[in-house]
């Protein structure tokens, strides 16, 4: 390709980001900053989604939803801003459950959630109605409508996600991962779609959690295979940053099934998939002898000027994949 | 019987209340003060339940057992106290039914009641559940497990009960009332076993709407004939002063099916189930000339002591009734 490089505001191809929940929706918010909204579109790991007191919770879909949406709580990253908790407190004095909090505002979500499936809306249609109610304008989707639920295997047995992550705060030593329903369960059509499309432009891997968010998306049929066909660059942005995960327990994970907690190890752990990744300074020395495309930055997002900066770089990052040869490294690998 | 009149506190007979929501449980309140707990059974109109967002709300059960607990608005007579509206305000912006109204505390109420009935329990057993963790001391219980549904039929057409009363504000004319299931229903055992007793003392017909809080309870199969087999004697406290009802759209209703809204009509609506009635002092003037016991005392329950005194005034009314010979007039009625 001649002439200068189109930036990305001009360029009309559509991102594609993969994300889990916390860490997942800065970069997501980033992207979503920089991007004309209308070309972004972000598949939501719900291997996490759980039935509690009766109510479908989608814990990931709703903290992208919420953080597009500015709704969420910027001390915790889940959940709602400025969110009260009398239905906590009144569920305790009837002795319901209340390992999992639950907000008043973040339960009308679930309880309408909960309704529209009930009269027969799919997942997806709830969270494309979700978002168009909260104005955000670009496309919100779960992986898939079918049920995937994680389950964690650990020393003390198999647990559900939720309360091996919140009930048990994520204690329990991990032996592996199974994602249940995932080998029957349909991948979200217009992801498949948007993978195959000829107008995407770049695919994301966000800083989530690479076992217990992408993976769970990843394990659904076809999807690597559409991942590794896909014609535009895919990048992850690495969850590490010196050798510790900012948020949550991948680096505790890694180290439990003795896998080394580097960079290293997170791109053999995409590879075949990615054709670049993305790592924070700290770790500059770890970006040589790498074998795929590596882009050092900060990759910290303490703030929202973080979000956007770092996906800028990802962006630019995924542009100059686009115009080297190593997507065709990418397909021999795959 | 001979000697003084054993006052209610000595009396160890039990007290069984009939009634629906918000001006019921006002007396409710009132005999809960003055009666040792453990003589009190209440039993509640379910007829104006119904499935909402996919959540089982007991409207008329969650006043009385609010208000037994403390926990009431007094400002409504219905829902919490220092009650937080999150829930709604988040359930509109996502697009949801918002007609009626569900505070964030309330909303641990049905969201827990609607687990524990999927789960197994019974209505009875989550009631009684709910009362023991909030320290209501009176049994209290739905008028049956079954469903009961009230159907207004209006002049727009026929409404389920809180589409009528909630949505519509009981604007349609009314011309009759169905409850829907009520002839499959089983009245509560432990209903029919305190109407049975030996050891009961009075039934009181709470100024609860006679229509649409009462009679559902008077539906249930064998309920009427146990209420005018019962040793004890039966009083209602009648809903109206001068004509009008302290809420509700009792009176309304009474106009709209040609019924003069007069406390004759109240005792001729109960004709042969009551020994006595209670009518307020604003209406003394048609005391004289009743077919049965009248007991003229002041029935508006502004405060706390109101329905204290008048819970006082029912039980030694009651008190006089079962010394008198009027049991036997109630008994040729039936």
């Amino acid at each position: 390709m001649s002439g200068p490089i189109p930036s990305h505001e001009e360029h009309a191809g559509k991102v594609l980001a993969l994300c889990g929940g916390v860490g997942g929706a800065k970069l997501v918010l980033g992207l979503y900053r920089v991007l004309p909204p209308d070309r972004l579109v972000v598949a939501v790991n719900t291997g996490d989604d759980f039935s509690h007191l009766g109510l479908h919770v989608s814990p990931d879909l709703d903290t992208v939803m919420y953080t597009l949406a500015g709704l969420a709580n910027p001390a915790t990253g889940w959940g709602r801003r400025e969110e009260s908790w009398s239905f906590m407190q009144a569920l305790e004095a009837l002795g319901g459950e209340s390992w999992f909090l639950l907000g008043d505002g973040d339960l009308a979500t679930h309880v309408e959630r909960t309704r529209r499936l009930a009269a027969g809306e799919s997942l997806t249609e709830v969270s494309e109605g979700f978002a168009r109610r909260l104005g955000i304008r670009a496309r919100l989707l779960p992986m898939s409508d079918d049920a995937v639920r994680t389950l964690v295997h650990t020393a003390e047995g198999t647990l559900p996600f939720q309360h091996y992550f919140v009930r048990l705060r994520a204690a329990p030593v991990a032996r592996g991962f199974t994602f249940e329903g995932a080998e029957r369960a349909r991948p979200n059509p217009p992801l498949l779609a948007a993978l195959a499309s000829a107008e995407l432009a770049l695919v994301v891997i966000c800083p989530s959690n690479p076992y217990l968010s992408v993976d769970p998306i990843l394990s659904l049929p076809g999807v690597r295979e559409a991942l590794a066909a896909a014609r535009a660059p895919v990048v992850a942005v690495s969850p590490l940053i010196g050798g510790e995960a900012v948020k949550g327990p991948a680096a505790k994970i890694m180290a439990e099934l003795g896998v080394p907690r580097t960079q290293a190890a997170i791109a053999r752990h995409y590879q075949g998939l990615i054709d670049g990744l993305v790592i924070d300074e700290a770790d500059a020395q770890e970006a040589t002898g790498m074998a795929l495309p590596v882009e050092v930055t900060r990759t910290r997002m303490r703030s929202v000027e973080d979000r956007e900066a770092l996906a800028r770089r990802v962006l630019a990052f995924g542009e100059r994949l686009a115009g080297s040869r190593s997507r065709a490294a990418r397909s021999e690998r795959a």
